[in-house]
């Protein structure tokens, strides 16, 4: 086979570049390890900034977005014994739109079923070849068959754990990795969302989060030490915990419920550099992981997607500049969105080794926030994602 | 002896206070355990906030500052690659003057001089007794004669190694310390200042300040690890060293000469809640010390001069409200103010300790700050002074 492009990767990253890359008349075909199904039970972040949305728009799927996605014109920090409200809209003239990861992923295998994009599950032993050369192919397995694919360029679209970033070799690698000494127990509950807006409470006790994937369907984290499991968790201690982390006003509209998923995530930055090698260009997860405060793994993977497909774009329209400023030019958004992550995950989390100190900068940094337009702006054009 | 009000310490805040309280027809009297030829050779901070350069004009001491001060429209934030101006006045309206710690310890003493204030200098043996009671007062020796100050109230403006803080029990206190691991070494050469505004580099090999008195006085500073000593830094290694540290472009008009002073200090942040007890309250380094990075020490001890002086002011004229809540006030700013010095030490020093990912995050922070208003505007706002 020769493709183009051969995407490694169909989650949403490799899904909307193939789409991206289809409307603009370049032939890409994606390879997935997991069934279909598999990547459409995953569930994942559903907080989408401005430019993701536009993107999807662009790429033909942002009507079923459009009409149930929520528009978020703000979100709540309550730390600390304040409550401060960053009124996205007011400060940034942007919003952020609530519409599930997994719903992404759905809307971008409809359209590229009715386009008739080449996709390939259950995509076993894959394995780049030649990715510095120039006869780059992809080899792998599906079904007991062997198969190869030839291309011009290559699309590491596979997740941290994916084999693209592995390709390049450790001598051209650099990755940067802070791991945080605590995790995310999170939970999907048939309740109300505890407010319209979503939630962050920093407290003595740890951080939590009250989010949403719609008005009847609520995702609610804990902070928890690394070393708990989910089963030490009954739904009952989850609930009564996460009351005692909220302010007092908003605990008594919390409403309760079984929970229908339970798991705890550790929490990461990690970036690789660079973000290509030869005709291999790495795009999200693949080259970056951001712990979930502050939701930026989905977008960040999104701006990658967007600085690729205009690049690959440009190039087969006779301009291989933006390509050859790819790495770099998607590591600044990168580094920048990683610093708001860290930040985030700075302010609100409690650091048990660091000591009061710290705790106290981080109520004044809560206090600074509450009082500081300057300081407001700041958090909610990170929020709403820099400029691509 | 009685006084309304007795003062312990004879720097900036103990003068200011006790001459924003004369100006209102309260009686105060200030001990000094030095001479003052001694306070007056001290070389300290010299950026001052508007707020101060206001308070100082209200105690009738505006004259020479006003005259001599150099007003400040801004900063440069020269770290990892970028060159970052901070346009004060443009972003918060407001300025900063540079002006000699020194020079408004001078003005301060010349004005109480000529009012008759009562200064006591080489006072030994200071003790403060029934601070919390109805009846306090402060016993000391002074060229050998015992001497005991009756008063309504005392101010404990004596610094960090003053006996004003001690005085309040432990068991009373709630002490916060941060220790940084490196110091600063700083010259000062009879040369024309780098740049017409300060200069702080961030720079893989450390920190570095190029600061000024005035148009023929350079106050440079590098961070050193902490085991350095003054002679181990010869003047041409100084200035070989502080040349790397600057972007390219000012290390080229960098004018060096010989130091007439070299010294290194230590970087800390320290806060001692409550900032009362009894009839005892502190201000300025007595209760709290900040990292030089930011210039914020003296300021903060001038933002609680001004809330102590309108405190005991409104005391006199019957309400004891402002008095009450001194301590809350005071903190609330001093909170912010030591964030605000934190972050910035944080942002620009070499961590060595930290590893690679916080290098990148501090690099990211800048990059950030290049590019945002919104980031600008909030150092700006703390640089200048965060309201009283």
């Amino acid at each position: 086979m020769r493709h183009q492009v051969c995407i490694i990767g169909g989650g949403p990253s490799g899904l909307l570049l193939s789409l991206l890359l289809r409307r603009a008349g370049i032939d890409a075909v994606v390879l997935e390890q997991r069934t279909r199904d598999y990547v459409l039970a995953r569930i994942r972040a559903g907080v989408l900034e401005q430019g993701l949305c536009d993107l999807l728009r662009a790429a033909g799927v942002g009507k079923r977005l459009d009409a149930e996605g929520f528009v978020h014109d703000g979100t709540i920090i309550a730390a600390h014994g304040q409550k401060v409200h960053i009124d996205f809209r007011a400060l940034t003239g942007k919003t952020v739109t609530i519409y599930g990861q997994t719903e992404v992923t759905r809307d971008l295998y409809d359209e590229l079923d009715r386009t008739g994009a080449p996709i390939f599950h259950e995509a076993e032993e894959v394995a780049l070849h030649d990715a510095d050369g120039d006869a780059p192919h992809v080899t792998f397995r599906q079904h007991g068959r062997s198969h190869r694919i030839d291309c011009d360029y290559i699309a590491g679209c596979d997740g941290f754990h994916g084999i693209s970033r592995r390709t390049i070799p450790e001598t051209v690698r650099r990755e940067y990795e802070h791991v945080y000494p605590f995790g995310w127990l999170g939970i999907l509950s048939e309740t109300r969302p505890l407010y319209r807006e979503l939630v962050y409470a920093g407290h003595e006790r740890g951080f939590a989060l009250c989010s949403m994937r719609n008005a009847h369907l609520s995702r609610h984290y804990l902070q928890v030490p690394l070393t708990d499991k989910p089963q030490d968790w009954s739904d009952d201690s989850f609930w009564a915990e996460l009351r005692r982390r909220l302010p007092p006003d908003l605990a008594d509209t919390l409403v309760t419920g079984p929970s229908v998923e339970k798991s705890i995530a550790p929490l990461r930055s990690f970036i690789s550099e660079p973000m290509s090698w030869g005709r291999l260009y790495l795009a999200g997860d693949a080259a970056h992981i951001v712990p979930p405060t502050g939701a930026k793994g989905l977008n960040l993977a999104a701006s990658d997607v967007y600085y690729l497909s205009r690049a690959l774009i440009a190039r087969y329209t006779g301009d291989e500049g933006l390509l050859k400023s790819y790495s770099a030019t998607a590591l600044a958004r990168v580094w920048k969105a990683s610093r708001f992550s860290w930040s985030m995950t700075r302010m609100l989390h409690d650091f048990p080794a660091e000591g009061e100190f710290l705790q106290r900068m981080q109520r004044a940094e809560v206090d600074y926030l509450a009082g500081s337009k300057a300081a407001q702006t700041a958090l909610a054009e990170n929020y709403v994602g820099l400029p691509y």
